[in-house]
């Protein structure tokens, strides 16, 4: 049975992509401005989406051996001015802390837009001899670089995101490393968690992190045919090592320098959890991330039901089910149900008095909206098995998105057709950093490059690659 | 058997307590000093202790009810002044931010010492209705008040924390969460978790947090005598309601002033289990606390010795025992030895040729440095049944340490005197306002004010209790 189509409380997502975007952000109570413009305020259905989001990462960070540290907020200006390249980078997007303990500082602190200079002075520091390598270190934090055209959650003055830095004794060690990132910690992450089916490959040397000999990326396609960068891993050769100093002793007793790795995501993944599956009804949470994977209404304020919604939650979070249980039966019970729905829970049970006279409840899943009974001693493994049937489903329909609107090209002007819809495959061998330059003009950009069937070029500088373009967040 | 006594590598604690200190944060590599005066480089070790404390906190406070949120980073300057008091307290400490995105901006910003004022301005917004209370939000965040003599983990520029901000429809309601999460959050895992007796208590009016109309703290025995406050909570009458309009409509229709409470914990937690539990040869973690409880050291590079070690870590882990291998073999074992004690994991486990031609291994308590031979088929349950053992001796350890150092006095100069090694209890009729003052010259504070039988007195105005004063970080 598919539930009556009310009218949806939100503008739709195909009419105003960005408008709707704002009032999911709003009516699911997500996210806010904060009181200096840029910044955000991240609400506690929004903060608990990040919490998942980082257990997840943080969990595969650390089966990738990496530790975690945390380095300051504040960085002397001279520091800035070590690694020439990054300086360049960041400058415009830098705030300046000129005041401190009622006077004029002697020497100006930035509020770090990363820590990587830090990462590398102390890298150096703690790096002497090749049993201190491989060195692998990560940071959860916040972050400031100065916004002129703030969107919450996708790009903001300040942002929290996981930076890890690592230095190796041998190049091959640090590409290992960092794909080994880029596959198990963030691919992994995205598709099998978040649902959503990820490219993955190299950016060209144009899209680049400043200093890196090859930078990854794992894009993914939102509702509206844009990509979205959901994480990056970058290979630095021995450019980071070379400017913070960072060497060992190898066992021959000879000083080398490392090569080093750096790789980050961001809040940004919530954004791209709300464009990536959100629909005219509003979020739309994979099982596996909701911090709330079943929400059990009792529909009336009766003993009965209100004793019964609490056992049933009881029985569900024994089962290990994430469940929250909704007694608000003082408000409008349509209202709640919109509530939830705005909210994304993967499946919503009800139970009324009829519900309990029948012995059944009604079973929702969000993302297809479609309601069946349930036998009451059936309820605990329906739920079971269809939220695993849920994560399934909506990783399919993203999957149908992306493929139907990529398009293999062979010319510049079908690739740029194709860009405004979705993406384009285009060999690099026709495009070129000359089609790229023209690309650009009309805000299309390299999204990544990969093999012909979709893998991680083994060479980032090889020319016999597919480039993947779209416009992008 | 006892384990011979080598050598500690560090300076004595009861001959120069600040400088053991300082080395155990160096030696344990627990944290470093950042590149800009006061502030924290907080290293692997030092984190994952951190970690821990976080993790057992946040499922207190989640438990208590509250939801965690995230504010900005960035507090326009008038915020500040909306609670004239506050800013009184906080105007020499804090850091400002002039210039931004390359240019001079038309109102400074100051870096959150505290997000009070931005909570202040969201509760008023979000509570509407009484249905919204009660409103129970927690931030886990870093903040930043200048320091002058900073010391690592106690006492620095930046440092993390926990704030709990909560908004309620009734002054009783608002004071017994206030104790909830004093009792149920803080003092259960400092006792329970930490290891560590604490004493309940509220402060003196001259001790008050600023706007509050009570402050209850946790007050812990360093190894020196001196007082440690762990966590704080307060209650805020209708003062902040007030100050930032924070009303709802009750059930009749009429705006009423909320009434609020705060409450905190920071990275001085991980200070405190160093300074608390702490002894002559480093760190001693209580096996609840550690992020490393069992590490199972190979002697020799020997293959049957090193699959051994690795399979006792695994079955170790299978039973839910935090373990570590440590095959560094190429390393010399005393080296090895002396720095898990001092990193103070709960027990070591040595395995050699010789243990496993005799069918057993050594199992070596830190706390009392004790080694004994455990049959190998035995080692999982010995170790399970240890942790335990460890837990409630560390505990009994730190009790004694605060009984023998805790005297009952009956006059000012007893227990001016007292403090100069511990903790005086005196009552506060005979200590009085007057007193305080006078204790104060001597660097001498009150604690807190407890009943008779250390309970948190009901009234915290009540002069019916006894003071405990000592000196502290």
């Amino acid at each position: 049975m598919v539930a009556a189509h009310q009218r949806s409380v939100l503008t739709a997502p195909e009419a105003d992509f960005p408008r709707w975007y704002q009032e999911v952000l709003d009516k699911a109570e997500l996210a806010d401005n904060g009181p200096v413009r840029g910044t955000m305020v991240i609400r506690p259905y929004g903060y608990a989406l990040w919490e998942r989001v980082q257990a997840e990462i943080d969990t595969r960070i650390k089966l990738a051996g990496a530790d975690n540290v945390y380095l300051p907020l504040f960085i002397p200006e001279s520091y800035l001015k070590r690694e020439a390249e990054h300086v360049e980078g960041f400058s415009p997007e830098l705030a300046v802390v000129t005041h401190a303990g009622g006077k004029l500082l002697p020497e100006p602190l930035v509020v770090r837009p990363t820590s990587e200079t830090v990462f590398g002075e102390l890298m150096a520091k703690w790096v002497q001899s090749h049993r201190d390598l491989p060195l692998l270190l990560n940071q959860w934090a916040n972050v400031v670089r100065w916004e002129m055209r703030p969107r919450l959650l996708l790009r903001t003055t300040e942002f929290l995101w996981q930076e890890g830095h690592t230095a190796h004794a041998t190049a091959e060690d640090a590409a290992a490393y960092a794909r080994r990132i880029h596959l198990d910690v963030y691919r992994d992450f995205l598709q099998n968690v978040l649902g959503l089916p990820v490219l993955v490959g190299v950016k060209t040397a144009r899209e680049r992190f400043a200093g890196a000999v090859n930078t990854m990326s794992c894009e993914a396609m939102m509702g509206d045919g844009k990509a979205l960068q959901m994480a990056t891993s970058h290979e630095l050769g021995q450019n980071f090592a070379n400017a913070f100093d960072i060497t060992y002793t190898d066992a021959t007793g000879q000083r080398q320098h490392c090569w080093t790795t750096s790789w980050g995501s961001s809040t940004r993944i919530v954004g791209g959890l709300i464009m990536g599956h959100g629909d005219a009804h509003g979020l739309v949470v994979p099982p596996r991330l909701a911090p709330i994977q079943v929400v059990v209404l009792a529909v009336k304020d009766d003993q009965q039901v209100l004793d019964a919604a609490r056992r049933l939650t009881t029985a569900l979070t024994e089962a290990g089910v994430r469940a929250r249980v909704d007694l608000r039966t003082d408000q409008g019970f349509g209202r709640r149900v919109t509530d939830w729905e705005l909210k994304g829970v993967p499946l919503r049970i009800e139970i009324g008095p009829r519900d309990l006279a029948d012995g059944e409840v009604s079973v929702t899943r969000r993302d297809i909206r479609e309601k069946t009974s349930v036998p009451a001693g059936q309820v605990v493994t329906t739920v079971v098995r269809l939220l695993d049937t849920v994560q399934q489903d909506l990783h399919k329909t993203a999957v149908r998105r992306l493929t139907s609107r990529m398009v293999d090209t062979e010319s510049l002007q079908e690739a740029r057709e194709a860009a405004q819809s979705g993406f384009a495959r285009i060999p690099w061998k026709i495009l070129g950093a000359d089609g790229e330059r023209a690309l650009a003009d009309d805000a299309i950009s390299v999204r990544c490059l990969q093999t012909a069937d979709g893998a991680v070029p083994p060479d980032p500088d090889s020319v016999d690659v597919v480039a993947v373009v779209g416009r992008s967040y």
